[in-house]
């Protein structure tokens, strides 16, 4: 794995790192972590890469590795970069051949998401959006559980992500991950929906397999002299009828990283929530609803895959970032050696995935700045 | 006290009595209990109530108790009957000089609505509404915290009320209660926003303080042949410039009866949760987040009034409705003693709550009808 | 309904009088509210009673009452005085005929409580003791399951009562209910095994249908100077084979009243909390942990009777406390009529109950006195 | 790092390797994974080793790998086997000079355990007992509050570890990890109390800083045919006064690794979890009780230094384990490069922790043994 992206004071970069690592499967072999070459060769000596695997520009780490025999050269190459520096890396990956695995939001326009997309298809390279949170297993056996019908016909979705962090003036020099999250230039034309409203809204097409087909929604700014919205919230209608109700906010004082989802059917619905993702409440109208916890021997094969330790020892957003790792390894090795990849290494969010995500972004926006009105969603 | 409704088959009847009853000052001396006279009797045995004060029709209680001597007669009417029955039995009590207590909504129109105000207003006797939620202890906490300025200017409001009794089609034979719940010619043009959706606009404004100035809203039927919605969500405007989202449903199969209230402000939050109700969560950003709990030291004077047992020894949902009554008596008692009442005596559900109510409630089916269209809130 | 205690500043006393009135088949006709005759008469007056019902004497007010006609003369006593205070009162009330229901634990001393249940069974006369923490609904739907073998064998129990109240030296003038706790010539020989411990104990004695046979415990005194217990654990076992392990503690700083219990059998296991009592928590080793909840229709008889509100509408210790009342007044009243009485009715805690508590005060205060060795429990 | 053990079927050993690897710091150089040579082999090529670094015996592994380079071989051994294999490949180590990381019980007599530490003091090795749950931030910060004195003098410990995976008898062909655990010839005397019983013993005192003194036990064995405890309980004696209360179960069905310890001082106590281990709950008796979260500025540099992720995304039991192995890297790191140890990477379960924990088996069994009687810490 190369890793473009990631380099002093960056968080996800640490997170990517940590979760590839995981398994053992993965290995880093070489970096750009900066748009500074001393940024970048500062960071890929502490990870103890040799200096020749260290490069100045993305541009050129992606040109030398290709150059390299094919057992030398990095597999693939993770992006971990703000949103405005997405699009060209791994648009410049894919044409040599690489696989990618990507942040989110995917692109800083939904121009872009559907480039890439279209890039993806026509290499028919792997590529992963790392939307960690369906990496957790009670979100698998979550979606095992609606898709496989115990729940009837899905009727009502409420989504939430709730933060706090950003309910002062942050500025930039505090807070290197605050600063271009709130920056137009860098995030794209929204804030705390690109940055977490498309986490729920994932999750929740993720969880039912439904698509959301029109949305009415309010953004907000609620902190004095910022430029993107720091709050929203949305009313969804699926297809099939289904309703949704989608909050997000980073100006929930007091909340961490709270997102949560419930799903409702004509028989039963389940709950789950990040901050204790061991655990999926599944609910019933006529007999008590049930604690479903990883690592039990009755869940699906898809939540089994995806633990790693037995009931009751915790695995967290570490563990699930790392699942995206691992799988997308799982199906890179797969096509390695020529063999089809299950089901369950193919469970990672894809390119149609991160295209869903910058329609969304570009759908609330747009209702938001017409009034809040309902809109279909924004194909192209 | 005299009682109109709460005949054989009414959930809430019973509730009214047990919480009028249970703080031993308020006795129940009259009652027309049913539409038929002959289920009235029954009911009225039930309580041993004196034949001669169990009457077939309300109108003839409120003549004749208006004839008794003062001493003897009832001092308030409480009005337990379904939404339809609500404008023309207060009205008439009023008229009579009785001071009333009634179920929510408040009326079956707007119109209805207004005209109670007026008539309480040019009486100037006494009227409670039984918004039971408000009559928790730490609900009353919220409010008073709120109000201080504990957490700056209010933001954000999320309020929701799931349940998920009308998952099914429930035929008034087989449940009394969802039958008039269901059927528009007694409640109203809502049906799971007039019964739940008002409760959590109610508890919202009152936690907060705050007036709601527009919103937009859907309403669904999910249940097939339902004349009225079962489910519904409205995105809201607040004075001041704080956004709420409310969702409410009775659809949500596996829920009892979660009303749940979360407010942010610029410097902290809270929130309460119905099925829990003795804990009220505080949030801050600098600090952890701390649980507040009923009948403590550190409680406001009106939390503290409103408890009955020392910490940890729970009080449900039967105190916090006999908190109304016990609020209304008490102020009822100043009244007829000459005296100032205090503040927590009058602060129970008014009939400019009652009024708010049924505002939104026009206001929600209006939006909605509309598809889904922002709108003030329609006053009259 | 007369009553022996209750007056200024006492708590219980209050709760048993919300408790009795709170369903409307029990009224207060006398009592004598404190060894003050002006105290006495102070409450009596407060509760609108009549002047010649309010007593300055019990002995007085027992006499008096046996001498009125019998559809005038109260049915039954309530003894609600401190530890010291139990015995003569009862037995002299026995003596004349009445019922009783008599606040735990039973006695001073053990004696008392043989010599109690020999009165209570020589004169046939109901009784009830208030271990009001059985009288839960969801409490009783856990004995309901363990006794009809849902869990299989018995094997082990957990069941503690942390308080943090008595944490520092609280002086009676400061706190009535502290006082007299703390004072080994009216609480008895044992502090906070007396007044909670004997709570736990007789809980697992009724979720398990278990005797205890042996045990071992320690006692400790925290505070001060201190006379009595304030803290303590044993080690329990059951008839059977089971095995328990108690804890009680009134210096757990910042617990209000967290009674807990655990029971697990060969097949599966339950949980209940007395803070969050509409819930039971139901284990198994094979298939999801369960939310069993108050006023489900898929719950037993005895819960189901000892509810009074739907689903997620919380019930609390108050209302616990009056299905003591209720059953007592119900069993009364199929005695009166000449009927047997369900067995919901006769689920209150007994004379026997009583004198388990004190043999277990007797056994646990013994063991630790003797440097906290095994002791079969004491009989007499 | 080179491991010990750890082949086909093992649970513990795929943790510690996971948790070496985690942060980036170790890598798995040589292994000898089984007794069976075949074994090792296969588990070796599994982790991508060179075939001249998998060894057929720990023997040779620790004599080969002193014959290496010092750049070349591994700094520390690793020792994941069953009980009665720590002590003779740990002392081998030792003797040749290698850094050790153990799995706990230390060893499978006490005899062993006093002979361990006297090596690793003669001869001033590292070495680390991955007694996993202290490596959690929460229980850092808990043990930081109470050292600092925030609770004032520690008055009562309850801590307990129910597991219900044992409740049926479960044979070694079904489950590798039940085997040797009920097997007294691998496990030592006690299977309970050794295996999870330790643990919680470890915790209370890691947290407090208090030593036990004396304690009073009684193990259990419910299930049939089973040759050691499956369950049993403690009363313990801590040095300057505090109390304890210890259960161990693996009989308790549908438990999945309950660890839980509440710890209450004059003025506040805690409690934490370990099933959601990043909360740790801080008690107050005169103001709310408060949710102290991983992450946050407001937690100690011990609780800060051991959390990778931002607040609100999840830590669990692998980063706990990896705590150990960070600590332990950078502490050896320190000594490699001459440079005195920072008190938080020190901060590792030590050799004496592991006497204790062996110290503690000999005192339960030999207090059970004798009818459950009170014995002093048996020290040798």
């Amino acid at each position: 794995m190369g890793m473009v992206g990631g380099g002093p004071g960056s968080f996800i970069g640490a997170v990517h790192r940590i979760a590839a690592n995981l398994d053992g499967q993965i290995e880093l072999v070489c970096g750009c972590f900066s748009s500074s070459a001393g940024k970048s060769l500062e960071t890929g000596r502490e990870l103890y890469l040799p200096e020749n695997r260290i490069y100045p520009t993305y541009q050129e780490m992606i040109l030398q590795e290709a150059l390299l025999p094919s057992d030398e050269r990095m597999d693939f190459v993770s992006v971990v970069t703000p949103n405005h520096v997405h699009f060209e890396p791994v648009y410049s990956a894919l044409e040599h051949g690489f696989h990618v695995v990507l942040d989110k939001p995917m692109t800083f326009t939904l121009d872009e998401a559907w480039r890439l997309k279209e890039k993806v298809e026509q290499t028919g390279l792997l590529f992963a959006l790392t939307h960690t949170y369906t990496g957790y297993p009670m979100v698998k056996e979550a979606r095992r559980r609606v898709l496989r019908g115990d729940f009837g016909k899905i009727r009502r979705i409420y989504v939430e992500y709730p933060q706090g962090w950003l309910s002062d003036d942050v500025s930039e020099a505090d807070n290197k991950q605050a600063g271009w999250r709130v920056d137009p230039n860098r995030s794209g034309i929204a804030g705390c929906m690109g940055d977490i409203g498309t986490h729920a809204f994932n999750l929740a097409e993720y969880v039912t397999g439904l698509k959301t087909v029109e949305l009415c929604a309010e953004l907000n700014t609620f902190v004095s002299g910022r430029r993107l919205d720091d709050d929203g919230a949305a009313m969804l209608r699926y297809e099939g009828g289904a309703r949704g109700l989608l909050a997000a906010s980073q100006i929930a004082v007091g909340e961490e990283n709270s997102l949560f989802i419930r799903v409702y059917g004509e028989r039963g619905g389940l709950e789950w929530r990040q901050e204790e993702p061991n655990t999926l409440l599944v609910k019933w109208g006529d007999r008590p609803n049930e604690i479903v916890r990883t690592s039990n021997g009755y869940l699906s094969t898809f939540a089994r895959h995806n633990a790693r330790t037995p009931g009751g020892h915790p695995e967290g957003y570490i563990e699930a970032f790392a699942n995206i790792y691992r799988n997308f390894a799982l199906a890179l090795q797969c096509r390695l050696e020529g063999v089809e990849a299950k089901a369950e290494y193919l469970d990672f969010p894809s390119v149609d995935d991160g295209l869903r995500g910058m329609q969304f972004i570009s759908t609330v926006v747009s209702s938001s700045v017409g009034g809040g009105r309902w809109l279909p969603m924004i194909e192209r």
